[in-house]
């Protein structure tokens, strides 16, 4: 047996998130479907976050362990040839013994996209949030400074998560502008479950005046979710990089 | 009668190109359609461009004559009202008198994106062309220099076009790379049909060695259209924008 890590890509919109579950299809379920019509064996894929309904991928690092004696540089175009086109394999690669798509990551890099202005761009309408309410991206710059660092992000969870801790290291985050898209990047240990959207909702709060920056310092020491702003919607949301110590796949 | 001017932007996944034809819904139609609604007036829009089925704008100029008293500022809002939310009017304007979206025209610019490597980008399936044969931008940017100035483009040119001559003049052409994502920018004075298209698969000859970049001065002059490259799929293809000498829209 060998772990077999692939490097995915996924549109998330047509999905009810990465996870398998009973009503809804899923991007694990499209795979572990391609994966048994081309090795013939029935195993589960282990992905490195559990994106919700709606969140999209632009490089999600997945494992599955197999027998199959398929070359890797076959494996993904393989792979594709049985999947729908909104989910591509981009590469594979035999993996350490002990990795881990979650456990083994040093960090992950999420990017929330916010349309900030009168109309909605056509091109952006399934893959940001549109907020036609003036936002001050200024005030949300300054705010973003306090969330880094390591913090107990309660405030910061949405129930349903299993995470033993809510204690995080935040590394870095930035909020841009750019041709009225607003761009919140977060890179993190880890995250908890929602934190990227609740942050975001809070990040919007301040930008539009019902928060002030300072606000969020006090946020954080309540662990109080009720304190923190919106879960932004997951249309927005996308996983941008996951990093591991010990594996990498090389640029394409 | 005033001539209210719109910029639109569009998605053109969904149509059959701008203008209104029997088989098949046009962006032409909805958008009178929706002037009617809210003017009550039954009047054409007159666009800056054919654009083809599948073919998408950023910036899309069009025209009607009204006698309708509403104020521009609220325009753009009521018509998105009436609307599918892959069209957007993005702002409005009343227009000299004498203006037309095309005859008033200086330039336009178009776009057009390749997708250049082994698998697909998901986020870009329905605008941009998956094309997973190595091209030589290197090529593609030595080529580019033969287009630019003014010529007789009958070479680049598909039947059913309504132009009297065949002479314009392009201003720039650029090739750029980035992320596996190729970009070809053209400005001219006016374009004939599928130009855009047939300069952009020729220059894809040019990148995967199936002509020379020198080859483009001759097939300029022989004015054989069987001597360029392929018509180069529509959904690549974006308007990017149009300049007039006497009217212009506020930046947004």
């Amino acid at each position: 047996m060998k772990n077999i890590v692939l490097r995915l890509m996924y549109d998330g919109k047509a999905y009810h998130g990465f996870q398998r579950q009973k009503n809804g299809v899923t991007i694990q379920e499209k795979i572990e479907d391609a994966i048994f019509e081309i090795t013939g064996e029935r195993t589960p894929l282990i992905g490195c976050s559990r994106t919700d309904a709606g969140v999209h991928a632009k490089s999600y690092v997945a494992m599955f362990a197999s027998d199959s004696e398929i070359p890797m540089v076959q494996l993904p175009k393989a792979l594709n040839s049985a999947l729908p086109d909104d989910i591509r394999v981009m590469q594979s690669k035999i993996g350490p013994e002990d990795f881990h798509p979650i456990f083994s990551a040093l960090e992950k890099t999420y990017e929330y996209t916010i349309i900030n202005r009168r109309y909605n761009n056509v091109f952006l309408r399934d893959y940001a949030w549109f907020y036609p309410i003036p936002l001050s991206v200024e005030r949300m710059q300054k705010a973003s400074g306090y969330f880094i660092g390591e913090h107990d992000f309660a405030a910061f969870m949405a129930a349903g998560g299993t995470a033993k801790t809510s204690v995080r290291h935040v590394k870095n985050l930035s909020v841009t502008e750019e041709d009225g898209a607003i761009k919140i990047r977060i890179t993190a240990n880890g995250f908890l479950y929602n934190m990227v959207r609740i942050i975001t909702g809070t990040l919007v709060y301040v930008g539009n005046g019902k928060l002030e920056p300072e606000d969020i310092k006090g946020i954080i020491l309540s662990k109080d979710r009720r304190r923190a702003g919106m879960t932004a919607p997951p249309e927005g949301l996308m996983l941008v990089s996951t990093v591991y110590p010990d594996f990498t796949f090389e640029e394409i």
